[in-house]
């Protein structure tokens, strides 16, 4: 298979965990950072590290939700994060039909 | 989306270079160290060091070939390693089934 399309696809989407983290975002208008946590079974130091980098490329925006005892970071993928997870989902998608096309075979 | 079939890829073969590495290999009985390393346009360094994690998890073989002035690497993936590739492959296309059906919508 030609290696292009993967050469192609967004390394800020693709890491495994920022991967978890924006398909659990896309089905949801929010998520607390708890619910986020324990949906993925990460560790706090893991998400936050990954929740930064999303952050920082504008994918994820993180808000303090308030009027609450105690107040919960809350995450929602931003439009450019949706935009971004569309178009590395198409891409994954023309992997997996090149793979069809072309199946490994020894 | 549910994360659940996010969180089951192999982290061996979906980081992203060893990801172009193993989809390359796919295509060919078997590829040189330098053809591979033209075709991704990795640096030795990289490309050593992902080759080395993909031979340790068994997924590609090394060997050097004889018989020419200059002896080269040749890099094939192994049986486990067409396994575990079309395995990921059916993975990716599971997720981006279950994104067909429940698109990122704002």
């Amino acid at each position: 298979m030609n290696p292009e399309p993967v050469l192609q696809l967004d390394r800020v989407i693709h890491e495994k965990a920022r991967l978890a983290i924006v398909s659990a975002l896309s089905a949801a208008p929010s998520l607390s950072y708890t619910d986020l946590r324990n949906l993925l079974g990460m560790t706090d130091g893991n998400l936050t590290s990954h929740l930064r980098i999303l952050q920082e490329a504008g994918l994820v925006s993180l808000s303090k939700s308030t009027g609450e005892a105690r107040p919960q970071t809350q995450c929602v993928l931003s439009d450019a994060g949706r935009s971004a997870f569309t178009e590395y989902l198409g891409q994954l998608e023309q992997i997996v039909s090149r793979f069809r096309k072309n199946p490994p075979s020894p």
